[in-house]
């Protein structure tokens, strides 16, 4: 645009999602305003920071520090308007985004002429009993801490544990996924733990296992080429993990994760990278999804829709050649590039251009300094050059010089110092929540603390007591039916054993809420002492059939 | 001790607490089992690292990284025997800690001969209307890291607050207590929050404010000499801090800190420095307490117990000349060798030694690279000289060459590079908690998103709805009463206003607590879909007696 043209109305682009596809379609459209573009630009995001992705497993082994894989959004951004908040909805008639409730418990519309939906995939653990409740996602910031949280706390249990096989649960670690998000993971497990480990002389080294469970017969199928497909699964196992192909996860409980063949692996920490699903938001459009990405022309524009453009990993956008981009950050950055092009050209009526990028190749971190990296031009790396390119390449993509200079200085006291095996546990109770167990597993132990009370949604629950040396059922309970109240209501130990007779649902308040509400509320208090009281004088007979929780 | 002495039973030592009291106890306990001493330690500390507490407050405005601040137990103590439990009992009978229940849900028991007490001291705001439901704590590095994300999430909502009164209310912090803790906590959110809302250029910057709440007349009072506690004074003021001295706080509300002589600061961001209590596990030993704290020999044997010593704060230790040991880390640290070499003493029936260090001086930091000293000889520093001699005795202080190095590289990259403000938010809900009101404050406004339902505990609400222009009280609720239900059911905005009639508290259940209870218990919903029926029902007619929330 000349100096001369006519001073227009800027278009309201509203991008929603900080991500590599949101950040970098915002950072193009701002040089463009910059070179005399009228637009004006608003970015709504859940979080005040970008989280640079491909460094996020290094954020569980602890070689990079936690703050050092964001970037504050503001300090990225100089002309953008920038929203910290959840968008809720989106109006496509209205043409207004509906931003979610903050303090003031208000909730606030942006207006918009074009939209560009950058929200990326979620994970989605619906559909596999157990999962929600019991596996670890890997896909944010938060993600990542709470597993190395997580792993350091059963760490330290299994070092003061005396029952060898609740050991060996404690010390098995299941990843399920075989993809780059999954062998990453993986690989930076194995190599946070092992070195960990070091430090508790009570563990037994040799029971500390890495598994990987991944559907293909390779890891990285399809993702690489077979030979270093190949390569991959070699390295992971020389590095001490173990493979188990061709098998999926087929529920998940607080003891134990179940493959599809029926073989149960006793673990305490099961981390799933699949599968993933569509944003809600992206699925409330209304606009049909592929997928479950927007469906894209090669222009970024969403089929069916005005001025709504797809970026990164929620967009389906066709290559050259007809294949869907991956879901990688060097297609999303080239995207957004394109994107903001095309929405200037669109404001002037100009020709809108395609994507046509191909990728400038693939890079996947196996943990232990090792990579496998396929370059264009069929020239494929793997082993310690490989890591140190993927160290390279990703440390140039960082986003400014102080974060490049900040994780460069993290790297090189790795180097020098010894590692950083601390918890980060930031307190927070999950509230209440669903949990998931297996027919035959014990919910509780007669004499276990008790910090929780259990409601049976679906399933069956055989209360146990243990009479002398004897342990009898004193009676079975269902759906609608609460147990564990005893323990709470006096802080006693648990007095009896509850054992899934079935597979089994059930709702978990935690002691602390149900101290909150039943020190708030009398009668919800006294409603459990009833029925406490009216258990515990059945229980004076073995054969009661109201048993005591 | 020979080598050639007969060999001993060892004698099984329990150090309770990981801080400078209890670490430095096993590190010379250590040392002594070394030259030969018959000493076998525990050490029972909740997390898995030492926080270096003097650095607390720069976490805050992120001078140090999270992590930089915490030292792995189990790197620092070798010969140690570490359990990472909460200690839940003591039995002074059968000379056992009972530790926590963990992943196990079994609870532990350690057997002692000598129970070294060094849990410090907590922070207690019961007794205070509404400081444990809506102030923030500062004591531990969860307390850090959440006063840090609490603070930017305020001014990225202040950034897009149009209510002018509200925005203010967002841009004021409040700190209670002008102690060390407290000029410390006050110094370094001023300097964090003044750099870091040159970020939002929507935010008018002379809306900031920083007020510090003190009952005495000068900061540092009874602290330092009164020519530097009036140094401090005028020091934080210069910096831009509001001093409200002579006033205690009364009571606080999600939206004001309310003060003795009844004036009501808006405010969100309340932090309390005081007033800390005796650990409850030091309470429920049935010992004597003098001022909150175990009273102590000079030799660290606590009166009146056999074999059972005190420690750091949670110690009330007589200096020579009758004065108690001040709560510091240096006196911590010189009582833990007495303490080690006092036990080994016992052990060999040899006499034991009294506490007799009187104090190295005293440094408290300002923020804006400015601090206090007094050393001993009568020598004072004040302003950046006292700031960087702060700095460089921590430093010093910093246990390990790995840690000082860590440290000491984030120091000089924050000289380089920009400041991060980046928030640090790990989820994770508070679950079912109570809140506190003041009268004619609003609990939530019609319209407004519906994110909990509320329980009365105490006090009455008034309900009111709009009708045209006019708003009408459509009813009134008390103790026993619920509100706020029909938004959770529909997921609508809140239909009509509640404010509080008299002090008022209350149980907030939150929306995903609701629905988690809701979705496993249909009658637990359908009893709250029938009444909220009702309520719409009788509200049709605006004068009904049994108004909505």
């Amino acid at each position: 645009m000349s100096a001369g043209a006519a001073p227009a109305t800027p278009a309201r682009v509203v991008v929603l999602g900080g991500g590599f596809g949101g950040l970098y379609t915002a950072l193009a459209l701002e040089r463009l305003a910059a070179k005399g573009a009228a637009v004006e630009v608003s970015l709504v995001n859940r979080e005040n920071y970008f989280v640079f992705q491909p460094m996020l497993a290094e954020v569980i082994a602890g070689d990079v520090g936690i703050l050092d894989t964001l970037s504050p959004l503001r300090q990225l951004l100089s002309r953008t308007r920038i929203f910290v908040r959840e968008a809720e909805a989106v109006d496509l008639e209205r043409r207004v985004v509906t931003l979610g409730a903050g303090l003031t418990r208000r909730t606030h519309e942006v207006p918009f002429d074009h939209l560009v939906v950058a929200l990326g995939s979620v994970t989605d653990f619906r559909g596999i009993p157990g999962l929600p409740e019991h596996a670890l996602p890997f896909k944010t910031l938060a993600d990542a801490v709470r597993i190395r949280n997580h792993v350091i706390h059963v760490l330290e249990q299994s070092s003061e544990e005396r029952d060898p096989e609740q050991r060996r649960a404690m010390l098995t670690f299941v990843v399920a996924g075989g993809g780059f998000s999954g062998t990453e993971v993986a690989g930076a497990l194995n190599d946070f733990v092992r070195r960990a480990v070091r430090d508790y002389p009570s563990i037994p080294q040799s029971e500390v296992r890495i598994v990987l469970v991944h559907s293909g017969k390779r890891l990285l199928e399809g993702e690489l080429t077979p030979q270093l497909a190949a390569y991959a699964t070699t390295a992971l196992a020389a590095n001490g993990i173990e493979l188990m192909l061709g098998e999926r996860l087929a529920s998940a409980t607080p003891g134990s994760a179940v493959l599809s063949d029926g073989w149960r692996i006793r673990t305490r920490t099961l981390i799933s990278t699949v599968p993933s699903s569509p944003n809600p938001v992206v699925e409330a459009l209304g606009l049909p999804l592929v997928r479950g990405r927007l469906d894209c022309e090669a222009t970024l524009a969403v089929k069916g829709a005005d001025r709504v453009w797809g970026v990164g990993d929620c967009g389906l956008i066709p290559m050259p050649g007809g294949r869907p981009s991956p879901p990688t950050a060097q297609h999303a950055i080239r995207q957004a590039k394109l994107l903001a092009a095309n929405i200037v050209a669109h404001e002037a009526h100009a020709p809108l251009r395609r994507f046509a990028f191909s990728g400038l190749g693939k890079l996947g971190a196996l943990g232990h300094q090792r990579a496998v990296a396929e370059l264009p031009g069929g020239l494929r790396l793997s082993g310690a050059p490989a890591w140190l390119m993927w160290r390279a390449v990703y440390w140039w993509k960082l986003p400014g010089t102080a974060r490049k200079t900040r994780v460069a200085i993290s790297w090189l006291s790795d180097l020098a110092l010894p590692p950083h095996p601390v918890q980060l546990n930031l307190g927070g109770s999950r509230g209440t929540a669903q949990a998931h167990y297996e027919e035959g597993e014990t919910v509780f132990n007669e004499g276990d603390a008790g910090d929780s009370l259990f409601m049976i949604i679906a399933g069956q629950v055989e209360v146990l007591k243990r009479f002398g040396d004897e342990q009898r059922a004193v009676g079975t309970l269902g759906p609608g039916e609460y147990f564990g109240e005893m323990a709470l209501l006096g802080r006693d130990p648990r007095s009896a054993t509850a054992r899934a007779l079935s597979s089994l649902d059930v709702l978990v308040l935690p002691a602390s809420d149900f101290s909150a509400l039943a020190g708030g509320l009398p009668e919800f208090r006294r409603g459990f002492e009833e029925i406490a009281r009216r258990r515990t004088d059945a229980n004076a007979v073995p054969s009661a059939p109201d048993p005591p929780g």
